[in-house]
């Protein structure tokens, strides 16, 4: 075990990281079930075993299936720079409960937000899940820049 | 403070690191801000309480809320490979002023490219800027291989 | 070079993460590529010394260049988590043999994958190539679940 990971911190930080990041992963699969189950591709290698007629019907797009591959584009938007930032407050030597604080209202924001969207949950709900991880990002990205900022 | 954060160049990173990934992060505001003044929304929930014949005409997509999106994507595309090799370059321990040289041509090709992309410029600002951004990546890429490569 | 470069697992991490990092960076001139020779723009100002009709007819999607944006994307969703999330894996201090293992299957499954993405080869080698990388991923999420997890 590398010395970073000897600190609580690092630790807490390395979890959750990975959990958002696997919850990330897993939109893929989703979408691909969505595409199967609505019988919507996008590739025509996709639907190469099919008819003539069915290749054309099932080559479209489908509003579930957007709906799937819009709340994987806001993870990336999200998710990723929270994995960055996290990182570099991490970095900074926070207490471990302010990091662990910072740590699971974004991921507790995030399955939230996924389950606001997919299902989907009526407004507010996605808007408040998305914002509150979005303030725990800028909240650790302020912390960040009053502890080592060097322009 | 952790051992890495008291190297300047590590310091450094970190603070364009956070820079450009907050810079990326307020690309949704602003694709909010468009999606509103503009009338232009995705989802269903979104528009919920307008009559049905406003919900019809809101549902659809506007070309500065998508110009907006692009360029958010091609933010996606830049900084985050950038935030992941300029870490690994940093680690490599280049003198500081290379580093800055790097860091500073990436965070001012960026903000520039936003500015050339949302108003928009005339091209080529948004080709040169994105070239700028994109070299000063590869760059970092090459001295990392040159350093440490283990195929 | 700083303490972590010493360690040949975190090299060779370095390594393939640049790696896989360069080779999503150019699926960008790539889209330019089959933007030009497919005459398939997305924004005004890049066909604007063009006459009018012929801006009409420059500003449409082809499949082709789509076919490449979706390939790109899949890059995003899928190389960005590996890197994360080899990187914190690396910090438990695994095998060197076995980090190998993980990094060589991601990187070569991310190479097929573009190729039978963008040429098109037939289904399943897009789907096969994807799992591959997919499971290196999780494999190493789970690992590192296993040495590390502070909720």
């Amino acid at each position: 075990m590398m010395k970073l990971m000897e600190d609580e911190v690092f630790r807490a930080f390395a979890t959750y990281a990975a959990v958002v990041m696997v919850k990330m992963l897993l939109m893929a699969p989703l979408t691909a079930f969505y595409r199967f189950s609505r019988g919507a591709f996008a590739n025509e290698e996709d639907v190469a075993r099919k008819s003539a007629d069915e290749r054309k019907k099932l080559l479209r797009s489908h509003p579930d299936v957007e709906r799937v591959r819009r709340c994987h584009q806001n993870d990336l938007e999200n998710i990723i720079p929270y994995v960055a930032i996290s990182l570099l407050y991490t970095l900074t030597g926070p207490a471990l409960s302010e990091a662990l604080l910072h740590f699971r209202v974004f991921a507790g924001s995030r399955i939230f937000h996924t389950v606001s969207y997919v299902l989907p949950l009526p407004q507010p709900c996605r808007a408040f899940s998305w914002m509150a991880g979005m303030l725990a990002t800028l909240s650790m990205a302020y912390r960040l820049f009053s502890a080592v900022l060097v322009l």
